[in-house]
């Protein structure tokens, strides 16, 4: 499930050809499904008219029979029902809903759970949590996450903090029918083993192969190939995520011959010494044969 | 320079009446101006639809020599931009605007400086920083305030940290013609006293006598009234702000008879048991005589 | 290799005899060896004379055929040169060495390197590089470790972060002779699966046949079982950690047989409901028949 | 009220002789006294015998009209405790005690109450607060201070934190008998001006002059020349704490004639790059005449 980036041209406009062209690669690669409008989807950097269109253009490239969850990143709880009732009808399968976060001190654990209930009551499609406290400043804990889990219209978590712990003690206190997706490829492979349903990941754009076998291996408990991969999947991971963030990945995705281009500012396009380092570790990886 | 919140009904729908009643007795304090749409007014809770209607609202009622400020806090310069300009021909004489911060571990001073030049050179009217680093998790160094304080579009700015080593170097650094206003009641008198001209702050909304009497006291070299102030100050403003946050600072409003209400969720309205310890913390501090 | 608590009398004098029937159990139970004076073993809270009684009691109790590491905290490197010189003769097989700590913002990586080389090139027997951010807010990088690992005197690292990336990204850089041992629970059975050596885990010191036989299980591909262990370990090793610290860790004993007591001040001996937490926790985690 | 550095030899060894000439020459400058093995006298760099050398070589050479306070930095009370008493007879006139850290996230406010407490009542002298944040990881609330200051054998208290609100509900929560110091030159002046009795600052063992008439300006209500000085202290504070460490400082003390010699590893010597550029900030704050 990549959490797929949204295209724009080099006069940052929105690139929806390019963002067609592009799912219609990922298609034929064997991914379950999309991720549109996450954090690699520059949520935050949209406006209302421009996120309708780009969901609108993910609806006619996704194929029927592959997910597609639609990201949700507001601080109002009223703003995100008023969002996720607009978008559902455009055929939307789920929603991914981060943590409300600009006045972090007062996101309690209540607090987070009214929200995401009051959304889960309101929503005419399932949500799945999500926390990424590397750029919220809030997380949730186990706890709420168990808690949120007992709603009907609640059925999963993406958990992106990347600290093993956490989710661990989600899926020890989870029900096996709740969904667990690890937005954290730093721990794709334990969290895996453990009984993650899977990933979204910005890497999955990149190393699709690698995390599709990676899954593979561990159902095959051949742990010795899914550790491997595992690291190598690291560094080629951080490279598009905490090394270089959303530029990273659209440098790396324009190696593999998709469209990048640059991210909205003030974020800013790879330059040719970043892109050498991407190249770089992608080729030490030795999960790009086309590269070498 | 109180930056006032935005007025709900209890159904959370925009309460446009009671904001103009309130700015209609603010207009009699001796406020010389009001920031609208800040931090305080819940801008990240609102829609674009909203957010021009408080606009339109506070226009009509802040007469024409009164300062208006309206808050901007988007994570891309694209929006900012596109912001301003459909705002500022509504009336607005300046622009306080925020740092992008969703990515922030890549917000570095040059993207900064690059986000609010691109905004200035765009922007119908004057911009003022503002630097929140406790709801943003970025924090403005004084050198990039130095820097951005040459250009003739960037006027000033609000410093909301409380380090009071960044003020100190901010006014150091920068031209006396550039407008440093404190953004923290914690360090509202030493920042006037070594060169700000003013502050934006929320308790100002409550306490505007003694803030203004602060101002007074500082320009007539009398330190020991207002040092005495400052003393009492503190207390209400932590209530209304990082003890409580908004909506203590709207319960605090009812006590003083303007129209409070509840903030937005996932944000509370104060309950009892906080509103005895508002009204007692109130008391305590000798600034409202009509509370004992 | 649990890292074993140093026991005081209720009056905090150390209690030696205690300490060495402490050791005389767990010699029975299958660990490989122990780490003395870590943080679990309140180095921090012995004068320069009680540490060494506590590791010539130590030599005294523990058979030739197991693993004898003495922790190191020191800030400075001339006194932690000092430190492992005098120890080393009392029969230390080698000390596990923490970064300095106190002036955090200057320990850059290049200060750490030269720190423990030149601990490395004075110490008689081998060190092991500890990294326990939690306390010391200060962290390695994996590639300061890589570095290190190429020192023939420095023959391994404790992890405690529970960062999973940085263990990760350790074992992909260091040779395969460096030792690599997980210094958390919370990612115990991962940093096995990718290449870890062993562990070093208070949790040890309690439930040392649940974290050998997920080492047995991790060896024998069974990671059904090892994942089964894992989730069960965590919550014991969080209550006798994160949550109640060392008072958790020694009123755990106590359930157990061993001699607990007190830890120094200002730390404080569990009370009687955290006592009934921890107990309850144990009984939960199916990994203490005895106490069911 | 200086906190002096330790001056070491090139090969780290005390220099006890000119420490003692240091103390000589600071004598003649108005100093009120010293705080020896502060933070910046790094205590934690030095062993038991040495501490007792450096207050020993201090008694000698600090006439008895000036005070002299030194520093106490454990981790266990009982270690504390028993320092306090060895050293009190070698006539020191206070401790400065700070806060026990190393297992810090434990360090609840009740602990630290205790600890000071069960201190206070074992020093056969008077003991002053420590909270210096940014090297333990800990900080008091003013309301602990507060209820400390009620013992009768805790006189004061030294707040480094910088940050400007706890000095303030410190100042506003304590009786006027005890002392409050500002540990952080970033606030001097403010605190001063709201009745803080002087500071403790790194910056004082070379700026002694700015600091001395700081305090009499504000004692004179001359706000300007406060404010002024406050201005110009800041950057040269900064070199030597945030920037460049104890290192800075000491290559400051050599650039204004005194004896300054390198830090204790892993700290290391200013090299030429950074001698450069504390003189060159020195310079700029026209505080040091002698360096024109």
């Amino acid at each position: 499930l990549p959490p797929i980036p949204t295209p724009f041209h080099a006069d940052e406009s929105l690139a929806l050809d390019s963002f067609r062209s592009n799912i219609e690669r990922w298609n034929m690669t064997g991914v379950s499904g999309y991720v549109v409008l996450g954090s690699n989807g520059e949520f935050v950097h949209l406006s209302p008219a421009e996120r309708k269109l780009v969901v609108e253009a993910a609806r006619t490239a996704i194929p029927d029979d592959l997910h597609f969850i639609v990201g949700c990143t507001f601080n109002s709880t009223r703003e995100s029902v008023k969002y996720v009732q607009e978008m559902a009808p455009l055929g939307v399968e789920a929603f991914l809903v981060n943590t409300p976060f600009y006045y972090r001190s007062e996101m309690t654990a209540e607090r987070l759970a009214g929200h995401f209930t009051r959304l889960a009551d309101a929503s005419p499609v399932p949500i799945l949590l999500y926390n990424i406290p590397q750029y919220t400043g809030v997380s949730m804990t186990a706890e709420t996450v168990a808690e949120l889990s007992q709603h009907p219209n609640i059925v999963g978590v993406k958990e992106s903090s990347g600290q093993f712990s956490l989710v661990t003690n989600i899926l020890r206190l989870v029900p096996e029918s709740f969904t667990v997706l690890s937005g954290s490829a730093s721990v794709f492979y334990p969290a895996l083993a453990l009984g993650a349903r899977g990933g979204v990941l910005a890497v999955g754009s990149l190393a699709w192969r690698a995390c599709l076998d990676l899954m593979t291996a561990v159902r095959a408990n051949d742990h010795v190939r899914a550790g491997d991969l595992q690291l190598r999947l690291l560094p080629v991971a951080e490279a598009v995520t905490t090394r270089f963030g959303i530029a990273g990945l659209k440098a790396g995705l324009e190696l593999l011959g998709f469209y990048g281009g640059p991210p909205r500012a003030p974020l800013k396009e790879a330059d040719q010494s970043v892109r050498a380092k991407i190249k770089s570790t992608f080729q030490a990886s030795g999960l790009f044969p086309e590269l070498e």
